[in-house]
């Protein structure tokens, strides 16, 4: 059993109306420095398989064909093997 | 300058069905092995601040004020210093 981390991010170009929500809220609330938010999501997937190439290469393709829009985000993530297996 | 990397899930006893939705599509698209899927938000922050201690301490305080529901979400967050600083 594996558990898959996913991140996926905007791309650096394109416009983040939610970070910039998010930005201005903080700054109400008095939190002066902050410059930039980027606001991305982040998935935790639990996978039954032995084979730890195989989870991998399951997960790429999940998020190239559900997960991510590759068009405008990136996505990135990691593998991590559970005790239970 | 800072870079608050802020990771924020829902608590394991709290019903997600985000995460249902997106195991149900990815079993259609065949991917069988997988057991759950749990889905967060991803935020990084960028922050003008000398201190590391300061900046963490707000990041803190943003997690607790705004960004994380602490009823039904935990968060974390990793500290990054940016190479302009």
């Amino acid at each position: 059993m594996y558990l898959a981390k996913v991140y996926i991010t905007l791309k650096p170009t394109v416009n983040d109306p939610q970070g910039l929500t998010i930005k201005g809220a903080l700054y109400t609330l008095g939190f002066a420095a902050v410059q930039e938010v980027r606001a991305g999501k982040y998935i935790e997937i639990k996978i039954e398989e032995k084979d730890m190439e195989k989870a991998r290469n399951d997960v790429q393709n999940m998020c190239k064909k559900l997960l991510a829009n590759t068009v405008i985000e990136n996505f990135r993530f990691e593998m991590e093997r559970l005790k239970s297996d």
